[in-house]
């Protein structure tokens, strides 16, 4: 077994060795360009994880693990344009530096590209990597079609909410266990509570996400505190404070959500108030720690060595722990 | 053996079958939208036919020809948000219809399907269909990318035209034979055979499209005659004036190229006429002829019983005569 900050070392090295730039230039620079932009590496160091877990090189996981990386990137490249974002891991995003059509485009090589990175496994093992990417990828799109109709819809209810994270974010951690666990031949009921223990983690993540975005620290959370709030984004410290919170809170949250204030700070401040009068902020927290217990209550189910659960207890841990 | 017509009633009759539409519907209805535009069903046709001449059920075919289909379809959902058009077999395109994000999104969800359109096929068949898919597929992108870089070049030349409309267009033609005789299990050489035979006829068939952009009867041809004058577009017969035709003719070409009038039918006459002038018409039509030929010639290598060979070849030629 090797540290995280190894398995991250491997990867971008193999990475790296990839000549992803070919021709047209103009197709494969930005593929380049996004793979080389960085991020913790999360997801592709999870396939390698795993696959060491069931007592297997790692090596033998290192295209399917970059399989996951490139769809991810693909999905943000295409998320990038439809939120217009300009920067993406404090770099240009793909559609501002080249333009939409090369962002559109580029994107779709990345997602052909993600599968051929399987075809190196043997046909059975190839069948199932390509089998859960193509289930995953599809619950990434769905969960991607929910954010955007949640934006012009004003009846979300929290399951909702929840299913919509669950496939934007968790379904493709949860998949990157799995797939390592495939690569490692490991028992399906292996392969199955490794993805659960993805899938519960994954969503206690991104409601911790979430709820940073309000409450986290600005030195050290990555993007700009209060955002979500700014954008009247219906996270689920605002479903939560909506079906909880007092009359008077919920009227004042509506309009607090129906601006866009020049001058953020007095609104975020005012919401981050009612967030936490109505108590939402608890009942977030308390969300998010009954996911994570659930995801090491599964983690504790599977047949596996104690110091190698204890690897992914730690894991999981280090990730729940950044900067609350 | 069935008619062609037969095929394609059996072709849309699966596709109506399936219930493509589901929840999140703004996701999923663009998809049944433009699955049910219609068009000539060219290439999941060609995947049932080239099954059943190589002795299998056509029915076993038909998600490897749904695939094909959607994958076609994807394309040009994608294109169409590239090139700005507003119509796509007279009806309004997805992403006028609905707006760019869906366009993409809806896109990528289709891209997905396709491949999930092979687990159906036993692993070692899944494995060479999502294979020559995915290069296939990852050619078209290279196709349109080369398209779009030719719009700003003006050193084009005749081999990477060539190149270009093969990987835009013929590829997936071929693409779509070779999959039927993978999903019939013809040895090697054939699926070889029936690729080539289907990359000449499809390259045979662009080349005819740019001709009859230009010289096509406006009763019988689909677009409108002399669109790809009006837009500047460097085809095979543009290329092959410009190589061939006096300096004269090709200072006025250049200028002729180089203007977008309102009034567009005497810029497009004058086009047409240096086309005659410098013979680049004949080129156009040797050209067609050589590949035309070329795919026959490749089809009577084929082992393959003679009225099979003609099914096919009397297929080629139907494609090849429309109102020429």
């Amino acid at each position: 077994m090797h540290s995280i900050n190894e398995y991250r070392e491997e990867f971008i090295n193999y990475l790296n060795s990839k000549k992803l730039t070919k021709e047209p230039r103009n197709l494969y620079e930005p593929i380049t360009y996004i793979l080389g932009l960085g991020g913790k590496r999360l997801r592709p160091v999870l396939v390698l994880l795993t696959a060491e877990i069931f007592n297997t090189d790692y090596k033998k996981a290192l295209d399917a693990a970059l399989a996951v990386e490139v769809f991810h990137n693909f999905s943000l490249v295409h998320d990038d344009i439809m939120d217009d974002a300009p920067v993406r891991r404090g770099e240009i995003t793909v559609h501002e530096k080249w333009d939409i059509n090369t962002g559109i485009l580029s994107g779709d090589a990345m997602l052909i590209m993600a599968y051929q990175l399987f075809e190196n496994y043997e046909p059975l093992i190839f069948r199932q990597l390509a089998q859960l990417f193509s289930k995953t990828a599809l619950e990434v799109c769905e969960g991607q079609q929910y954010d955007v109709d949640f934006e012009t819809r004003d009846d979300v209810m929290l399951p909702e909410y929840l299913k919509m994270i669950e496939y934007k974010t968790a379904v493709l951690v949860a998949a990157a266990l799995k797939m390592g666990a495939i690569v490692a031949g490991a028992s399906e009921k292996s392969q199955e509570q490794m993805y659960a223990f993805g899938l519960n983690l994954g969503i206690a993540f991104q409601l911790q996400d979430d709820y940073l975005d309000v409450f986290g620290d600005p030195k050290t959370f990555g993007k700009q505190v209060g955002g979500d709030i700014i954008e009247n984004k219906k996270t689920f410290l605002y479903l939560k404070a909506m079906s909880s919170g007092s009359e008077m809170m919920t009227k004042e949250l509506e309009h607090l959500y129906s601006i866009q204030p020049k001058e953020s700070e007095t609104k975020v401040n005012a919401v981050r108030s009612i967030f936490e009068r109505s108590k939402a902020d608890e009942a977030t927290r308390v969300a998010i720690s009954d996911y994570t217990t659930k995801a090491f209550e599964v983690l504790n189910d599977i047949e596996l060595e104690q110091d190698k659960k204890d690897l992914l207890q730690q894991f999981g841990e280090n990730l729940m722990n950044r900067t609350v």
